[in-house]
């Protein structure tokens, strides 16, 4: 059967400029998918209109006649945007049109709207943010990334759950290991909180391995790393800051004078090939996990290759019924009174 | 007046040999400054009698018999360690015979120990963790590190008053600019705390210049950057991860094959200056601040020139006065009524 993917079309910095060539890429990639493109009718007709490859024939519009700014506030996408790229966009996901939906809009709007149209999945009482981030062995899935703040252990627990179910079901993990992010070696070890998860998740049938330090991320040492949504995305942002500073630093000590330019010449090919194996677009396509259907969020000013990635996550996840999933897994879980 | 600055010369994952060359450096750099070695008398005599530099006649041993293991409780460090060289270092800053202390050993007995003998300043509640950590335009200092987890409005407060009067002293800046960890452009933005702790510190004399994101931090945005110790320390040890990981990356790609390791060979020269400019030994040297007494932690793993700038943070503290300035600033936001 064939797949449909919605995409929100107008969303990001750039909107169907880069929508666009990402989803014939996607497409090239995946014969048995169909996109829908959400958007102003008249603005998606002439631009697609430039593009002749055979995918266009899989690339349906979709119109829809609003558009959430990158800082709207997500009252105002739920309550006047009724008819946005973004609100249509889950919708088809809601009437069970297409299968999942991708969207590079605010990440405020997105959830408040994709939370309010397709609810919670039972058992779930709040969605979060979960994406792959790099790390020395392979990729980690770190939950949530910023839509919770003060997580309560069942929470956390419920975090843990899901994120589990992700990774098996992308990466075909049999047990993913999960860990909860904590500090250690300082007075207080950890807060409340996390040590109540962490007594909940030692007597789950999760494959929990403890307290993991910001640190052991980087080195791998779980396939899932549990955190509240402040916590999560203040480890996100900062380690992207990190990187872009390191580059900077990096780039700086080649361009101090034409003997550092010449070996940077040289070193041309290595740096390259250094900095694809970290490439942050391949890594672009952030789940809001625990809903009653797929939404991807991209990354706001991502490229059309960071774009396509997204939109192939979405066609992973809709293969494998994520959200179904994640439902069967949690009742496993409340059957053992574990929450 | 000749400064004197205990040491603890045993703590760390080293002890004596790296503390005592560390201790000879940071003398050749000050004159007027004496050097206290506390801890074993019968391992400390033979290994400073190797050394034959004239400042040899500036470092004095004082005996202690016991030692705090890295691993050990704070609880059991309290009770049982009564004469360690962590303790008395600290007990000499308390009798007012050295200015500051210096220990490289395990920060939660640090901690439980420095606030047990030495106390927080009259209207500081929690001691915090400090340190500057380098970003993209020079450094910022980051507190708490993970002193405190679940930090209040009014702690968060104080945290920022002892950071800026911190940056004032050591960098000389006038007014510093402070910021406030916060999480942006999601569902919830911040938590009840951080928003709370926005609104005293808008009112207060602090030139404070409102939420700042992780990735800000390395953009350098604000001088003093404040936050929980949880979220910091997650922060801390995630960015440590990611700039091991990125070195390991980078290594990598330059390891591959002959023509690889011959360009890595020609950039050598650029690749040095680039770890040195990052390098982390650099920013050795963590202050628990709050208490009435100074007390610089470095790095446990230390080498000797990172240890030699953990004792160089604390001749610039002691020489200022430090704890004073903190506590004079602190009563004249008492006064406002800030706190």
């Amino acid at each position: 059967m064939t797949l449909k993917i919605a995409i929100d079309a107008m969303g990001g910095d750039h909107g169907p400029q880069v929508v666009i060539p990402a989803a014939i890429s996607a497409l090239q990639k995946h014969a048995d998918v169909e996109l829908i493109l959400v958007g102003d009718k008249s603005v998606l007709e002439p631009a697609l209109a430039e593009h002749h490859s055979d995918e266009v024939a899989r690339l349906q519009i979709h119109h829809a006649s609003q558009l959430v700014a990158m800082d709207e506030s997500p009252a105002s996408a739920l309550r006047t945007k009724k008819d946005s790229s973004m609100r249509v966009a889950i919708d088809l996901v809601k009437q069970g049109i297409a299968a999942a939906s991708v969207s590079a809009g605010n990440t405020g709007a997105l959830m408040a709207t994709a939370r309010f149209v397709l609810k919670t999945l039972p058992g779930i009482e709040r969605p979060a943010i979960i994406t792959a981030i790099p790390t020395m062995t392979g990729h980690t899935y770190v939950l949530d990334l910023g839509a919770n703040v003060d997580s309560s252990a069942a929470h956390l627990v419920q975090f843990a759950l899901m994120g589990s179910v992700l990774a098996s079901i992308v990466d075909g993990k049999k047990q993913p290991s999960v860990g909860l992010l904590n500090i250690g070696s300082e007075e207080i070890k950890g807060n409340e909180r996390v040590k109540e998860a962490s007594r909940l998740l030692a007597d789950s049938d999760l494959n929990y391995q403890g307290f993991v330090e910001g640190d052991g991320l980087y080195h791998g040492e779980v396939d899932v790393l549990v955190c509240d949504g402040f916590v999560g995305n203040v480890l996100l942002k900062g380690s992207e800051g990190v990187a872009h500073m390191i580059r900077h630093y990096l780039k700086q000590s080649f361009m101090r004078n034409w003997l550092t330019k010449l070996s940077g010449l040289i070193a041309g090919p290595v740096l390259k090939h250094f900095r694809r194996e970290l490439d942050p677009r391949a890594y672009n396509g952030a789940n809001l996990i625990g809903l009653q259907g797929i939404v991807i969020k991209s990354h706001g000013g991502a490229d059309s290759f960071a774009f396509a990635n997204a939109i192939n996550i979405a066609i992973i996840e809709a293969r494998k019924d994520l959200p179904n999933q994640i439902s069967k897994q949690l009742e496993t879980l409340i059957e053992g009174q574990v929450l």
